[in-house]
């Protein structure tokens, strides 16, 4: 059974809801509007759209994926659809929705909506105003993967008060420049597109460029292998079927705004590593053509004591987070748990 | 001084002309028309436009290097502009014009005239029929880069024995399924640019998402560190300009039909490495974003007795054959003359 909150006046520039629980429901949504004060572009009124999940009395973590997750992380009896973690928030991992609370968020201009630059620094206070409103002092842990790790690190360094421990997979203190290139590229796919009012043309082919990023040669061979066929012509290879399918998937459900200011964000930012206040534990995974190894390892030393790394080797590269599942939550449950599973 | 010899009949399917150098010419040009059988595309003519430099009773080498190189390999008193391999075709070099005779030509499909598919086993053939023009009976060596050693890779096939050895330098006998994605999605923002006749701009964002699988990390990291600038309210990475640079110089000399048919020709590309009947060097580079070692590495097996293997790191990736000039140099020197310098 699902259940909405909404605020629907506004009188003031900080107006939020909570949401109430209705007796059964194992998570609720809610919205709430803020005004926030952004690093690159004056205050604006945002509406937050978050989701809760787990007992009213549970530790907190905050979960954060790329650019293209949102709110909701994981099937429940009241959100029944599958989340884009749905294999790492489940009975028996590390990210148990009976032991913990877990809450999520919709990326501030994920809607599309706010077409202004928006940091990593932006979502992270973003955050810290909907715990205000959701009355959680402090979270038990942040997790994030890619987009997630960078706006994890910005809430240490910002919030670091509000927070125990982050989990920071796939993602550093910066971006690094050969990933930035590569993303200024999609922008202009989709420039091109727009040209010619074929946004979801040009939307696609960056979603297309971006799947190469995300994964790896060594998944692609493996799947792709196939010589190519000539089609009305034209050579067609074998991974383009496949990359069809994500680009079409991907123009479905993501406005070409929210994909353009949440790409430029990756490429705004920075953290300084000494101003993160909170025990962090970096994963990184060999192979990731977005993030090499080297930026995780100099994000580590620059936490100084406060770091430790992780490294995992996995043929999905970027998105070892979403495939290796059962990996990534043996990481959680030690680093969340403790080994041997007790609470930490 | 330069010199051009043309054919202007053509009254037979095979018309040639060979060219005549004039008293103190050190290279001469010439072109020839052809009626080549073409393997996906059956029977075209086509004009082959070739350099030669070097004396006349020299051993002829064929230099070929990736799909926007072109018949003008190195600068010379005849044609004193730089050639693509500058540093690599020169006094003192294991490519010594005074010491050998090097041949070049446009690539098949390089004018943008012919809009059908194109194989390497048609470069290759191609080839051949200059061979025969030219009055060459048989190659010293060719040596391939890129593209090129692919084309090396079929003309050791198909013509074994117009040819004594083989130097194949980030080149396999099949592209990666991988690459051939990124190639893929390049000839996509072509075909994005070309719905509404932005050819140029198609190109250029082809171009530069090209760069980014030609050179490496690596580089990028070293020369793009900077942080990005908010521009009309854009965000603008580092690496943008060069990017830029590259996109606008590429369109300036490239036919849209010929990016898009020698594209496809490198993902058409299968030689079985069995059928390659002469001694080959295969060079691969480690950090190569289009030729992973291990398909270099399957090359040589391929080739039992008749392959060898020469492994560099560079930070240039794909390109190292353009930018390692000394060591790539050593390679060739060992291979062509010896490692003493005596003519192999």
């Amino acid at each position: 059974m699902s259940l909405e909150t909404t605020a629907t006046s506004l009188p003031e520039p900080l107006q939020v809801t909570a949401a109430a629980a209705q007796a059964g429901a194992d998570a609720v949504r809610g919205q709430l509007r803020v005004a926030l004060p952004m690093r690159h572009a004056g205050t604006h009124e945002v509406e937050l759209r978050y989701e809760l999940r787990g007992p009213e009395d549970a530790p907190v973590v905050f979960v954060a994926g790329g650019i293209s997750a949102h709110r909701h992380v994981s099937a429940s009896a009241s959100f029944p659809e599958a989340g884009w973690a749905n294999a790492l928030v489940a009975a028996g991992r590390a990210l148990d929705p009976a032991r913990l609370r877990v809450l999520a968020f919709d990326y501030v201009g994920a809607d599309g909506r706010l077409d202004v630059p928006i940091d990593t620094a932006d979502q992270a206070d973003a955050i810290a105003l909907l715990l205000d409103a959701l009355g959680i002092a402090r979270l038990q842990a942040f997790v994030g993967y890619s987009y997630g790790a960078m706006v994890g690190l910005q809430f240490g360094a910002r919030h670091p008060h509000r927070l125990r421990r982050l989990v920071a997979v796939s993602g550093a203190h910066s971006p690094h420049p050969y990933a930035s290139a590569w993303r200024a590229l999609q922008r202009r796919a989709v420039a091109l597109g727009q040209l010619q009012c074929a946004d979801a043309a040009g939307l696609a082919l960056a979603r297309q460029f971006a799947m190469l990023s995300y994964r790896t040669p060594e998944e692609f061979g493996e799947r792709f292998a196939a010589p190519p066929e000539i089609v009305n012509g034209r050579v067609r290879c074998a991974a383009e079927d496949y990359l069809d399918a994500c680009g079409a998937q991907y123009v479905a459900r993501t406005p070409v705004t929210a994909f353009l200011r949440l790409s430029e964000s990756i490429d705004l930012h920075r953290v300084d590593p000494a101003g993160v206040r909170v025990p962090v534990t970096v994963v990184a995974v060999e192979g990731d053509r977005l993030v090499p190894l080297a930026d995780s390892v100099n994000l580590v030393e620059g936490l100084a004591g406060r770091g430790q790394l992780r490294v995992l080797r996995s043929p999905y590269g970027h998105d070892a987070f979403l495939k290796e599942t059962d990996r990534i939550d043996l990481i959680l449950a030690a680093v969340l748990h403790g080994k041997d599973g007790a609470a930490a």
